[in-house]
């Protein structure tokens, strides 16, 4: 059955409100209800007009969260009675978002939808921390990859694989299994002493960031009390943030963001 | 010696001035000066107020270019008599935009700067084709590489890594390289049925997508005719695309984008 309604799968981003995209905020400022989860940042949930409905559908670790399959239905629902609904996840949608699996069930049932993309955290957070994801003659390439799976799976990655010297090594949601991914990573070749950052919360106020090698990494960043949610940066390009990390996180003032609320 | 002067450095993202972030909008309406690459698009560039001050530094494959160490100087330059210089780059300045090399010149020479994430063409592209980086049971991590190096270089890249049938592999500027990085991948043990597209200027009005597999991509590529900039993506997950793929790309109008020229 074709419906009226467009449902917009749409990134936010690390967290800033001001690294959304300029469509993003459109959308989320047209909206008739927006969707979200708990990596939605209260500053950019407060972006959102005070005429614009909302629903919480929250999915982080750890926490009580709606089953993917009501989330599914859900958008649906509102697909049928509503004209523009905003689906707004953490980052980007494609890239660890499970915004194709919403995409394919909207498909399926014949709802409209578009997906628009977010920064994915290992852009903006690198970028922040001052660690170039590649650079002339440390890094040609980039590897993404998930330290989280879900209660009960194994972290069975193809550490080999991982373990390429050549290119900068992303690890989103790692923090719980950050000593296994060491350990697993300088047992398939990768050398103890290559450099490895944890960032917490990267683009914040909040931003905090542990150096060291990826045989100390676990150790330091236990020592420095870091909390979810954290980013894993390996490679050689981690030294750079000596010189080139350039961001002063600071907490927050009662300062309005330097946005238009249209 | 210190100087006054900020340099931002900005992505741009893909080429769609809504998919620009609302920061690098801000920053490019209020700068004194833009020093751009040619990736960043005409739409893009048309978004900067008519006082503003624009540097072509043209860097684009088989095109004479400015030489990466006098863009350095010209940065420093510029901040030595201006305010705010917005230094414009296709995509985002840490994935394959040498934004980490004109950041430490700066640096060296004591002139402040940021750095402003975009979107990278992977992100934005995938999204726009409708082809998940990840997918549960299909892919578990993305892995970017470039396919283009210098006049001259050797595409001499770790084939058995790049290899890898549990990410998405994506390939910035590999057009020219296209047979040679299906081979390499194939001998690689790559499957030469895997799945695979190409897709020139993603998210603009003039997109256009070839899926084939591996072993016929180069083929079909050709084929089709398409042209610079492309991005390949390889991997299961380009077969969502058939469901997927929402977006209907049309030559420009002459409407004016939907954006607030502050």
């Amino acid at each position: 059955m074709k419906t009226e309604g467009v449902v917009y799968l749409v990134g936010s981003g690390p967290g800033d409100p001001e690294l959304l995209t300029v469509k993003a905020l459109r959308l989320m400022q047209t909206a008739d209800v927006v969707v979200y989860d708990r990596l939605v940042s209260p500053e950019i949930m407060a972006m959102i007009p005070p005429g614009v409905s909302r629903i919480a559908v929250g999915k982080s670790p750890g926490m009580h969260c709606v089953p993917q399959h009501e989330i599914n239905a859900l958008l649906t629902r509102l697909a049928r009675k509503s004209r523009m609904i905003v689906r707004l996840k953490g980052g980007d949608p494609f890239v660890f978002g499970r915004g194709s699996e919403e995409a394919l069930h909207l498909r399926r049932q014949g709802v409209r939808y578009e997906v628009v993309p977010g920064l994915t955290a290992a852009s903006a957070v690198s970028c922040y921390a001052g660690i170039p994801l590649t650079h002339r003659s440390m890094s040609r390439g980039v590897r993404m990859v998930t330290g989280h799976f879900r209660d009960g799976e194994v972290l069975d990655l193809d550490w080999e694989k991982l373990a390429d010297a050549s290119a900068t090594l992303v690890v989103y949601m790692g923090l719980s299994n950050l000593e296994i991914i060491a350990r697993q990573l300088m047992q398939a070749g990768r050398a103890a002493d290559t450099p490895a950052a944890v960032i917490q919360e990267g683009t914040t106020p909040r931003q905090r960031m542990v150096q060291a090698t990826l045989s100390t990494l676990s150790r330091e960043v236990e020592r420095a009390g870091l909390s979810s949610p954290v980013m894993i940066i390996i490679g050689e390009t981690v030294t750079l943030a000596d010189q080139l990390a350039w961001y002063q996180p600071r907490e927050m003032s009662n300062e309005t963001p330097c946005l238009d609320r249209r």
